[in-house]
């Protein structure tokens, strides 16, 4: 059918959201290009499908060649087809995206293709000039983190295992992009109930340390179960 | 760039999840397919993208010349691109989803293209044998549609305006694809508070006519308002 069709071909191309949290910011991962025309331009890792690959294996082999990242679950988050969005044509790009524990990685990201020169964690509110539409497609992404906070616990997993209360402050106002008032704050989360305050507290900080807490998932699911759901 | 890379070169389709709800079912809309070599098979309306237009464009002119539905508000569900999923070869396909007020559209269906014999509304616990991965995107369809009962008041979008408890109820079991217990449905749905009881009852049944409700949105996003949203 491909060679009966030539004016209905595209280009596919995958791309990977991967958000990480650290210093109380919220960061997302990108790559200078190697490659000419886009020489020294940053963008998502992101590249063509291949005949031969489903667009889940792509996506993995993208993220792995270009970050050296293995093993993220991603998810798949849409599918961008604007005809202005890339110079070279028509091609469509579906774009994954995942959240990540940042001190399980850190900065030990190594490209394995030619087509990347490196591979960085860049604060989200301090970006690059991105290629194509991925300004684009990184705000879509923000949205959709902010519907999926709103009734799930998917934040929580940007987070160390045991965090402070500032922490979680720091990536909730950085999630909705805006200050939240402290005391406000801890009193709203703390009457759901849903954090486990440990008998612990923060190492090797210069200021006074503050206490840790875990996320407790199992009281969350309680107080957060659908109402309408009826499926049990 | 599309000339120069012939083998990364791949078809893509838009495909259109459209459900509505009558008769106590929840309904799918299917075409039956007039093209050799997939002549009389049923699937869902659903064609090229061409090079010129963008997806959302390609799926609305999709459906209107599938169906005859136009103005309809379509949502990206999700792309599939699995190796087998078309006997042509590699063809990545993005579906959209819409639930529809069946009572405003009924079976006023007018394909306007010869590669559609007809379009119809088909009871989703009854459907034919499909073409492709046709299945496999309605299940992906209901399990995003399960997902969204449980946090947001899409369901209310396929009940006429004025309903019965009892389609109500219909509607949710067809959701769930599970008998509920009346009783319980009933002193669980009432307790929200989320429904106007009209001083009007059901017309031209032949039964006990039953008490009409309407859906009230404002109390629905207060009592269903997310707790864990910062926005505000």
């Amino acid at each position: 059918m491909q060679s009966n069709l030539p004016h209905l071909q595209s280009i596919f191309t995958a791309d990977c959201v991967i958000f990480g949290f650290s210093e109380g910011e919220l960061k997302v991962l990108l790559i200078e290009r190697n490659e000419y025309p886009f020489k020294e331009w940053w963008g998502l890792p992101g590249f063509f499908v291949e005949h031969n690959e489903t667009i889940d294996d792509a996506v993995k082999r993208i993220l792995l060649e270009h970050t050296g990242l293995k093993g993220i679950y991603m998810e798949q988050l849409y599918t961008f087809g604007d005809l202005q969005r890339h110079p070279q044509g028509r091609i469509i790009t579906v774009a994954y995206y995942a959240m990540l524990r940042l001190e399980a990685i850190g900065n030990n990201l190594k490209p394995s293709t030619d087509y990347v020169r490196k591979a960085q964690w860049h604060p989200l509110n301090h970006l690059p000039d991105l290629a194509f539409d991925h300004k684009n497609i990184i705000e879509k992404s923000i949205e959709k983190i902010r519907r999926k906070v709103s009734h799930s616990p998917i934040a929580f997993e940007l987070l160390p295992e045991k965090f402070t209360l500032t922490q979680l402050q720091q990536l909730y106002e950085a999630i909705w992009d805006k200050k939240l008032d402290k005391r406000n704050f801890r009193k709203k989360m703390l009457k759901y109930n849903i954090l486990k305050e440990l008998d612990e507290k923060q190492k090797g900080v210069s200021y006074r340390a503050a206490k840790l807490y875990k996320f407790d998932k199992r009281k969350y699911n309680k107080i957060f179960k659908n109402e309408l759901n009826f499926s049990k």
